[in-house]
């Protein structure tokens, strides 16, 4: 009898956090989106696009809400140990990432109605190069996490130095620009400010990319130096 | 028995959670104090002092990665209901905040080093308003979670609009002097830099703000409109 009891609770258990999971998954395909319709509206001066970003943002910011609340509670209720406790965690801390992404492809969808008038695309093709990079990033760590593949996350983190290298030049560029051009500069900054929330989004990767490797090893890389994360990489893969 | 057992338990809960409190508490005090020092070391070109903010982020580190295993640990192990499960959880946010506040205030002490051999101190004005008006902004909403005063984290949150107002006109003064002398460019970035990670510090102290009505109300207030914040002001004070 007790056994069945446990065994039920346990069962509760597994379905409360598939369900987790499912709408985690759920707020990543849509956090994905965005940021593929926000780059998108951006190039193609398309503000159609643009508010589909941010009514989708309504629904990301729902998910953050009910996420929000069922984990803390699930931890509460269900007392998990160990990788159940470690689990909860990590969906919690990704879901306050992905509803930070959703703002910065928000904000990348203000840009491109605030851009959209522009006749001059100077930065563009900076903004494209590092939309896909992140995009990519941001695909392979929601992957990673579904899979529970280390390799992958860490693999994840390893690219945003590239993302920080195209950053760092895309900057060098437009600075350049804009002491030959200096009447350009409000517009020019406008796509600073892009470039820097597509950075944003790569770090926001690189958190997701950690909290996979605290649930599958119970080690917190949030704040370890790269000989540390070094450490790490399994060599059988 | 039963009782005295139940006190047992209520008397761990209520001793964890003090300690909890305490530790967010110093946190916090660590990192108003690096905001302090980076926004010194930047406006009196000191380094010595933006290397006691870098030092200083170590220590703030550590104490989000010790408090953020405690807190869903404490969820899980004392399973505390309603408002306890809600102090937990609050804590747990505003450690995120406070973390990333520390950051921010170790990106100024690195633009102050970057700056620390500039002689034209151009936008420091600026950049000493917003951080005066987002220290008291921090400082109060911190004092506003010790009290769990829902007034004074929803006047802390009404403030933000200043700072976003001072931001936007920081920027427009910097983008003239910019277009007046286009050889600038680079160095007047950084102070954008400044500006704009101060402009974030603001934005965390609100999130502070949100957690103390979470705590106190239970409504999740994150992604509330400014009429339903209207509401939630109480008139008696």
């Amino acid at each position: 009898m007790q056994e069945e009891f446990q065994q039920h609770i346990s069962q509760r258990f597994n379905d409360d956090l598939a369900d987790l999971m499912h709408q985690l998954l759920h707020m990543g395909g849509l956090v994905e989106q965005q940021l593929d319709l926000a780059t998108r509206a951006l190039l193609d001066s398309d503000t159609a696009l643009a508010e589909r970003v941010t009514r989708q943002e309504e629904t990301v910011n729902e998910l953050d809400l009910t996420l929000g609340e069922a984990c803390p509670r699930m931890l509460a209720l269900r007392q998990p140990a160990a990788s159940d406790l470690r689990m909860v965690v990590a969906i919690s801390r990704c879901v306050s990432d992905l509803e930070r992404i959703g703002d910065e492809a928000d904000k990348i969808a203000d840009m491109a109605r605030t851009l959209s008038t522009d006749q001059s695309p100077c930065g563009y093709v900076e903004v494209r190069h590092m939309s896909q990079h992140v995009s990519q990033m941001l695909h392979d760590v929601l992957h990673a996490f579904v899979r529970q593949d280390i390799n992958q996350a860490l693999a994840v983190k390893a690219r945003d130095s590239e993302v920080d290298e195209a950053y760092a030049s895309a900057m060098r560029t437009l600075i350049t620009f804009m002491m030959e051009e200096p009447r350009t500069i409000g517009r020019v900054l406008n796509i600073l400010w892009v470039l820097r929330a597509l950075e944003r989004i790569g770090d926001h990767a690189c958190n997701i990319a950690e909290q996979i490797v605290y649930l599958v090893q119970g080690r917190d890389i949030r704040h370890a130096s790269p000989d540390e994360l070094d450490d790490l990489i399994d060599p059988k893969h």
